[in-house]
């Protein structure tokens, strides 16, 4: 067994808890000694332990003259815990093999300073990228200042949502609906269109065989059309946020906040993306899952604000040109100005291909 | 090496042959004696010797008492050439191993008969699939007296042939627009409407670093309204079919036929594909590459009458419900109704995927 894959077992205890962590980042951490692990963790949930302090109960007094292995460098602030890094050279740990520093302004490098600064052997970038990956929209919206943004398309293999008379159920097979469902765990917030909950009225709540975190559900809803009966707005499965107009009739406004509800009022026609991604980082989201329809996610195109597509493609044809496209508005002009992608993965699911494409 | 180890390398001797045997299938042959390859084959063209006769010719006076690997049924009937299979028997040939029997009803069975009467042993079926792959646009064009058809689509990932404001070059990349040349040289004909005619002026000839085999130009022109001085009509790269109307000016028809034109004239409004086909079949088509546009692939979508479809999909979004897309014309109204496919293949070229879906 080397450093890399003590470090891919950290890495995989730390994959397992994808959805539940947020607003703090999956992390995993094992302690081996004489070749024995001694002790594992995981992060679980915000305001609980971190990774490292799991593994080192674990291993109790084993803990000394070991090696510790964590996806990302230990914290050394005092937030909703005591820092990691103190706890690592408390428990008398020989070394510490760090994946990724920490992106955050309160921690990078001074975790790894701290434990050096007590002796401490300190190995850096054992599997960096792929301990990076696992925390993507986390390091990207610290970074940034703006949520990771996911499009979410469904389609068939020629690019339609729905055939030309409106049928959309289904086009895609159950285990690509299944796996929405887990992108949905997995993300902050889902963000749709007015139009979408008119047609639909869709609950976008997590529907998985075990449960799941329901994410904050977003509508896109300048002129207040949201009807007080959709579902959404009374089945408390998720906070529902309205962005809307501060120009919409105020009692119907009220109705809203009474039913808890709460608006998000954007002086903008139409509403600038941008201007809505810094609110929503400023809310909390580091992830946003936006699944359409297609206006919205031509105005998320056009913006040029979305960092990967997911789509779900179904092997049938639909044809016709008035079907509708996923993406619909205006669109791009010239091939120069169209959004250029890497294909990241593809990925047999059912009978349909799941198609990961990032932003170059 | 086993009996499959042999038969795979007779079938890599009849895929490097792919596109210049038709209408003849492609065939691979090899002989063996003692753990030793002493005869290989495949057949080259139409005219000339088959596989096994090339391998015969090879292994000389090693036949006596080999093992002959054969990717097809050896022939029985005196045609062009005399019957393998009373080669194979005069050559004194102990074994002979087949993989596919041939659905030529001038063959089928027989081969093998007159062989066993000989006393030889045949074993069959090894690889079967693999050898009935390789020549699977024969197999079903004989079997369903109509060509085996390939739509072929290159399309953004949101299903787009252009922006909406018709600029099309380029979506897809170099590599995938290369591999269309080989998808070209392996049919006997290619398909267009006449409005891509006119759009683009195309030679449809197959341009490969090596050079290749030029399809059967073929274009869907009911109204005869092909442009005279289209390069396709004189350049002679290959013949130039025109599928149209026995109303149309009789004047302008042999201004096409004295320039070398074949014009199929169906007295069908709209034609039915499933009669263009069977025209096709007995004009000697066995594969034929569809390359729309988006009314052309609409029709043959409808008609239900294709045996696959290859999207060369581009990692670019594009966006707008009025931009092209790959499927025009009316589509289908209802998901039941939709061509159901199976993803068959998936591949990168280049930057782009090449997804292979098949009719269930």
């Amino acid at each position: 067994m080397t450093d890399k894959d003590y470090m891919r077992l950290a890495i995989q205890l730390a994959a397992t808890t994808r959805g539940q962590t947020s607003p703090n980042p999956v992390v995993g951490a094992v302690i081996v000694k004489n070749h024995q692990i001694v002790g594992m963790g995981a992060h679980l949930k915000a305001g609980e332990p971190h990774a490292e302090i799991h593994a080192l109960n674990m291993a109790g007094e084993k803990s000394k003259g070991a090696t510790m292995y964590v996806t990302l460098e230990p914290c050394a602030h005092y937030g909703r815990t005591p820092p990691c890094a103190e706890a690592l050279v408390q428990a008398g740990v020989a070394r510490v093999v760090v994946a990724a520093t920490d992106p955050d302004e309160r921690v990078s490098g001074r975790g790894i300073e701290m434990i050096k600064s007590a002796g401490i052997e300190v190995i850096q970038g054992i599997l960096e990228q792929e301990a990076l990956e696992l925390n993507e929209p986390f390091f990207y919206s610290v970074t940034e200042k703006q949520p990771f943004v996911t499009l979410k398309i469904a389609s068939s293999l020629d690019g339609k949502i729905a055939t030309c008379t409106g049928e959309s159920k289904w086009i895609t097979g159950e285990e690509s609906r299944e796996d929405v469902h887990f992108l949905r765990h997995t993300h902050d917030a889902i963000l749709v269109g007015v139009n979408t909950v008119i047609a639909d009225d869709p609950t976008l709540n997590t529907r998985l065989p075990g449960g799941g975190k329901n994410p904050i559900r977003i509508i896109l809803d300048h002129h207040l059309r949201t009807p007080i009966q959709a579902k959404m707005i009374s089945d408390n499965l998720a906070p529902v946020w309205i962005v809307t107009s501060p120009a919409c009739d105020v009692n119907q406004q009220k109705e809203f906040e009474k039913r808890g509800v709460k608006l998000i009022k954007m002086d903008e026609t139409p509403i600038r993306i941008k201007s809505l991604l810094e609110i929503l980082f400023k809310e909390g989201i580091q992830s946003l899952l936006v699944e359409g329809g297609g206006v919205v996610n031509d105005s998320f195109l056009r913006s040029g604000l979305f960092n990967q597509v997911i789509v779900y493609l179904a092997p049938l044809l639909i044809g016709s040109q008035s079907a509708p496209s996923s993406f619909s508005g205006l669109g791009i002009e010239s091939l120069e100005h169209a959004a250029r992608l890497t294909f990241k993965n593809i990925e047999s699911i059912g009978n349909d291909l799941k198609i990961t494409a990032v932003r170059k």
